[in-house]
């Protein structure tokens, strides 16, 4: 591997090889994955990843692309080979421009998500897509891994805020798709193959996005409800009325809320701990959540719901966010957990949840399942917290058959097996067991034809 | 060319020969396009469509896919070889499933798209893809064109509605993608290829559709502006103070204005005639347009508007939508006509539209554009009616000229030549010409790689 002729592309500042600590680059970031790579390249240019890629599809030489290393299933990470190079996209990181008229703007990949929404916010206009990462992750990696988050029920997920992409390909051609369009029939829809495919087929460089008007007088509630149904015809209740006002619907357990008020030191249910489900809503209705009080109300006649509370300021309304946030750091105070992010149509989530648990408690007597997520787009995270008398290894060890346990439910219910994770390598098994062969084969096919040399971030997703 | 194997896949009913009228099949509804075609194929299901495909693909017989053939670039029709058969999607038009927790619905690819908003709304659900042929389009044909329509400012295109899609693949093999699921990074989101490739990839046969909650209380008005940037102006205001409750935002020029009322006798203009463009704009707000007046007022006050008259009553607004709807059908009465559906991003609007009417009439004095469209989503349909005192044909020679006229400004302002209406035949040399080679030469590959023998609607887009 001749990595002379990779630095001399990037130029002196752009690299880091084997004498500096690249630790950063090579581990997953919660530690389940440790690489190692001969060099890390820091890009500044499109046409230095041009270059970068031609060179590595004539030397046959396998490339990581990466973005914040925020990831959860190890996408963006190197194998152990230490033939694989990293090419982090941290250098690339301006707003190219900002159009408050069209509502867009064009965004190198590089961009960290946090800065993207304020150069938005600066104009007046929203950029929705928000997540726990977004002060480190970077727009690349949302796109490269179609990331969701807590606004996808109203404004759809990473795809849908995309209106074109400049992409670097395997053998360094660069599609200059910067189009700021919101239709465009010109033939097939390239920028949609990328977006969603892990860095496995190209490198995104740039992307021009979608901006929305700016949400103003937010109402913030947190419900009492019997059970998951009953939150499901809620959320459908509060959709006809609420219409795209609504825009998160969260769903927590009593178990996931109880863990939270017992280890995380700032946070207060403000509800009776009573209540088997909680729900955490929030609307945008320009009049601070007066109509979403009075819709509440309405519910609460039709037996929709047992018991709310509005937050009546904006310190309160971080406080009910903040107990859904908690909900992973409190897992943490109960030793391992297994994690799974699934997603099945709305209006199973309740029987689904009721399925898996059953087939849990059979499977590890004593293990706790901690269900929460966002429900209004059926995306559950279904974690499970070990058993309080065991060590965490003989739990940890039942990871692979609780996956697949946990899977088949899914599959029960005609869900997926990742919402909004992706595949990266831990899934890649499951990959190959809960989708079809067509659609594997025809995966592969699109694999062959884009990266015939399979250079591009080799041994993920497939 | 063995048919016979055919006919037995599909039956005695299944399909129409030479001896049948085919020329509902064979010629494109305005007449633009006339074809040939020795059997029309009528599967009844996924399975027979396979079936045909898989014959087809070992017999390298081609294969034109044709949902309600409403189209507008010849996409839907075989070419004059008589080499090509037909497959119409007509009798798969069930409606599989409603789901109203999951704002969702499975619907065949043959179902009529005003059938299909029907099932929405009789459980009370908005299905919101509307355009002129929805009594006669089909949700496949939708689909595969990426159609747009009145409603993509607030909604999306059809490929924003799609949450999965049964697909059969040029060999006969079979995707059963019918998830329903709003968050789904379970590998390559395959759908995606299908939509907007007018066939040439795969015939979509079932789609599971994304809907809303259904809208009430609309406010539709008609408002008089002073330029085409202040329409634009007039709609960042408005998107900004409605936000989502904007639902359509159409501009429609003097001289379309006029035609209107000159020729069609059941539309009058409630504006006077002096200002140089109107805009049509619908909200749903749940208040019948009460918040609409008041932010009407308030732009009138800001200088944004000139003169505004808002829909008093359901048949105020159809009055309204008439006048809208019926530019197309004024134009014929001035003669021959040249129509380009283009795009370019909503603040270019208005220069685009000046630049373009320049060239225009330095090219062909007299001719006289008739500008309007959906300028919510940038999309202008930029007709040129001929100059009265010209023969028809000696306009429409002048089409390809024109086109490239036109498109050649559609550049300068990083727009597409194609906003909703596709490729199809029409514009398949535009497509060369305006993306990039390196954008051509991967759709090419990705044809290749799903279509191997060129039989999937051959001629088409590429």
């Amino acid at each position: 591997m001749n990595l002379e002729q990779l630095k001399r592309i990037v130029g002196e500042n752009g690299w880091l090889g084997e004498s500096d600590d690249l630790s950063a680059y090579v581990t997953e970031w919660r530690g389940s994955w440790h690489g190692a790579t001969p060099l890390v390249l820091l890009p500044a240019s499109t046409a230095e990843v041009s270059a970068i890629l031609k060179h590595c599809h004539a030397e046959r030489i396998a490339v990581v692309p990466q973005g914040g290393n925020t990831g959860l299933c190890g996408g963006a990470v190197p194998d152990e080979s230490g033939q694989q190079v990293v090419v982090s996209l941290r250098r690339m990181n301006r707003i190219r421009s900002v159009s408050p008229d069209n509502f867009s703007l064009v965004a190198e990949a590089g961009c960290i998500l946090a800065n993207l929404q304020a150069a938005a916010s600066q104009v007046g206009r929203l950029f929705p897509l928000s997540l726990a990462a977004e002060g480190s992750c970077q727009i690349g990696g949302n796109l490269s891994t179609n990331a969701g988050g807590v606004n996808v029920l109203r404004y759809g997920t990473a795809r849908e805020q995309v209106l074109g992409l400049e992409v670097v390909l395997a053998d360094g051609s660069v599609i200059d798709g910067l189009r700021e369009l919101r239709k465009d029939t010109a033939g097939y829809d390239l920028k949609q193959l990328f977006i969603g495919a892990e860095g496995t087929l190209g490198i995104i460089t740039a992307a021009s996005l979608r901006l929305f008007p700016e949400v103003t007088g937010v109402g913030t509630a947190l419900l009492a409800v019997d059970s998951a149904p009953q939150a499901v015809r809620l959320l459908a209740e509060l959709r006809r009325s609420l219409g795209d006002q609504l825009q998160a619907f969260e769903l927590i357990s009593a178990p996931a809320m109880e863990l939270v008020s017992r280890h995380i030191a700032d946070t207060r249910n403000p509800l009776d701990d009573g209540p088997p489900w909680f729900v955490l809503l929030e609307t945008a209705s320009g009049d601070d959540g007066a109509m979403l009080e009075q819709e509440l109300m309405r519910a609460t006649g039709a037996g929709l719901l047992s018991d709310a509370v509005l937050a009546k300021s904006e310190a309160e309304r971080q406080a009910l966010w903040r107990i859904r946030h908690a909900v992973s750091e409190a897992q943490k105070h109960e030793g391992a957990s297994l994690k799974h992010d699934v997603s099945v149509p709305v209006g199973a989530i309740g029987d689904f949840i009721d399925a898996a648990s059953r087939a849990v408690s059979n499977y590890c007597p004593g293990a706790r399942v901690i269900a929460f997520g966002h429900v209004g787009d059926g995306n559950v995270h279904f974690n499970v917290s070990q058993p309080p008398d065991w060590p965490a290894e003989r739990f940890i060890a039942l990871r692979a058959d609780m996956a697949d346990l946990v899977y088949r439910e899914v599959a029960k219910f005609a869900g997926s097996f990742s919402a909004e994770h992706g595949v990266g390598v831990l899934k890649r098994e499951a990959l190959l067991r809960y989708r079809s062969p067509v659609e594997v084969e025809l995966m592969r096919r699109l694999k062959a034809a884009l990266d015939p040399h399979n250079i591009m971030n080799p041994g993920k997703v497939l």
